[in-house]
């Protein structure tokens, strides 16, 4: 088992609707850096009473805690008087640190005011952790089983502090293992099938660790390992990757994390090929997504946003009469917007995208969140049917996911 | 004293250097936006026993305990088990809730995976609150002097569920203040320079509470009021808004919170008008803002991504001269962008960016985060040069607000 880390972030701005605890994303990326992992994030307000019971039931079970803010000259900072509490430890006024603080003002030309000398009561056997980039110092409490850490709150104060002054004291301490982690993507499939598919596997391993993530119809699964060396590491991810992957076949398109958009792209670069789009229901976000890469540019010529029957028309050259025929949201439109956009355009592919997303239109037939994807090629087009779960911002993007892995696919990728 | 609340997110994905739980600031606000306070937030892992752990003493202290994700249907999703052993009660299995799922999954001519049987499993005693979009439904356990809700994890799922099924049961059980809120929009300011205009203003006062939130050069403005009848808080309300709103002048353009894609398709569809748009660097984020509203159809005919200089010669008309005397980022293109766009399409407006949204390109004189966004109307074509701050992402957002903020003062919104 690795060692365990608790974070604990203090501020009643932080129970706010408008307020996220970031320092905690920093932190997380240090211990596991170390090979220490976080097992819990707790959030409290100024609340001497609530903080203190935290900071209790956190040193009773986890090896390392970790205090963020609270560490102000004012009234509602209780960091220290709850640590001291919880720990039953006294507050010892320290001269020392009192001057150090005030040297700090004078070096600003200013005077130390009287609500600072709170900053220099310093829990008893602690050590003191010079912050020069602020007035609070840090604290640094080892009680023989567990460490609790009490740093500042401001970022540009806590991470360096922390690298500086708290990892090395962690090395020291707890020593530290090898972590390593693999990072794949795949798409085509539903979670929960995937899973199925997968979990007989990883289930019969602590280690690696895996974790699935789902979101608009492109899954992530991550591995992380640990030993006591890297190559032993990396020797554990092999034996549960080798084994997952094949399972997945062609729904798995990116070892190492990259996204969809990412993976086409380069092949295009590679390649020397070029991209159009014609969106309808999707109203951009294909593009966008297609863009979000920097220097898609490369390989994205552009497209047509045609939302309208008439749009599909003039712009792309949709016959009038299949539209009638068959609806704006059919097979046939799907093909004939692609390769409308990629005439057009000039470039290799097209990719089109016509359907109901909702909440109102549909038919009996093509109810909301039917949406047809279209793709135009060098050689040949080809269309999709797909029947999208969720509500008008779900089957866009699960549109959109469909649209580029029907690309991904044809590219061979 | 306000009635608490304890929010505890699960997910091992939110314990990595990457990813932070977000859906408890919509929970807080929507929380405090009936007088209850969130005293405590919580993340854990996929870990039965810590989870079991957290709801424990959760539950122990606070009359409000929500739980957010692990409600899927993988083996690591343990935050069904993990509340039933905490309050210790049994999981019992549900024809009904199997029944609804499987439903779900045939409507999308899909067949239901063996393992989402794992989600049709439900606490004793505990009532299923319907999820219709997702499979996994929430659960709402009352055991007296707490409740324990379990939501699912995609906020496409948890917001409307809270809202629509939890905030009526809460406010059934813990009665509740009369509490008023308003919600502005303001756009075309910074929010530092917004907030140090009205925060002379609403420090003034404890109630109501002022929450400014921006985003992509989206400025929220929250008040919230709470008293002992619903006038008083209406009337504590026109007290600040009253002052408020005088010093912003025409940057608020939302006094009921609908947001700038909304405020300008009511206005178009009411004067039976049309919009286009032709993008460069946004890719096609403008016309996939426009279109997140249902009914956009009425009024948003489409557009042209022009990602090249060709394109936007071939595709808009922008004489390749014009490129070439000015370069593509640049007002006289822009502006031909948009009279291209608003000529072909039809349309009696026409939105048009072009710029550099990094990380590559620009020139010294048009430095990444130059951004030119131009409007077509009937009688007159308008454009604007903008320096956008931060990445690739935050310069595309930006762009798309100003460029929609741009037609807002155009249409007198």
């Amino acid at each position: 088992m690795s060692t365990e880390a608790e974070i604990i972030a203090v501020g009643s701005e932080l129970l706010t609707a408008g307020k996220v605890d970031t320092n905690s994303l920093f932190l997380t990326g240090e211990l596991n850096g170390i090979g220490i992992e976080v097992v819990r994030k707790i959030v409290v307000g100024d609340d001497r009473a609530r903080l203190a019971d935290s900071v209790r039931s956190a040193v009773g079970r986890s090896a390392i805690v970790i205090l963020t803010g609270g560490l102000g000259p004012t009234e509602d900072d209780v960091t220290r008087d709850a640590v001291a509490a919880a720990l039953d430890r006294e507050l010892v006024f320290s001269e020392e640190v009192c001057n150090a603080i005030r040297a700090r003002f004078r070096s600003f030309g200013r005077r130390m005011a009287e609500v600072n000398k709170r900053q220099a009561f310093v829990i008893a056997g602690a050590e003191v952790l010079a912050n020069p980039r602020g007035t609070a110092p840090g604290l640094w409490v080892d009680t023989g089983p567990a460490v609790v850490a009490l740093l500042p709150g401001p970022p540009g104060e806590l991470m360096p502090l922390f690298a500086e002054e708290c990892i090395p004291r962690l090395r020291a301490k707890f020593g530290s293992r090898a972590i390593r982690t693999r990072f794949f993507r795949a798409t085509g499939i539903g979670e929960g099938d995937l899973d199925q598919i997968i979990a007989p596997v990883y289930t019969r391993y602590r280690n690696p660790v895996t974790t699935i993530l789902a979101s608009s119809g492109d899954i992530q699964i991550h591995l992380r390992a640990q030993a006591d060396s890297e190559a032993e590491a990396e020797r554990l991810l092999d034996e549960v990757a080798g084994q997952i992957l094949p399972l997945l076949g062609d729904n798995v398109y990116s070892r190492d994390g990259a996204p969809l958009e990412v993976m086409i792209g380069n092949a295009l670069r590679e390649r020397r090929q070029t991209l159009s789009v014609a969106e309808s229901c999707t109203g951009g976000l294909l593009g966008g997504r297609v863009t979000v890469v920097p220097g898609s540019s490369d390989y994205f010529r552009g497209g047509f946003l045609t939302y309208t029957d008439e749009m599909k028309t003039a712009l792309l050259g949709v016959p009038a009469e299949l539209i009638a025929a068959h609806t704006a949201v059919s097979e046939a439109v799907a093909r004939a917007m692609a390769e409308g956009a990629r005439q057009r355009t000039g470039a290799d592919y097209a990719l089109s995208v016509t359907g109901y997303a909702g909440p109102g239109g549909g038919t009996a037939e093509n109810p909301v969140g039917t949406v047809f994807v279209g793709l135009a090629m060098p050689e040949s087009t080809t269309a999709r049917r797909l029947r999208l779960p969720g509500d008008r911002e779900r089957i866009r993007g699960f549109a959109v996911q469909n649209a580029l892995d029907m690309l991904r696919r044809a590219l061979g990728l």
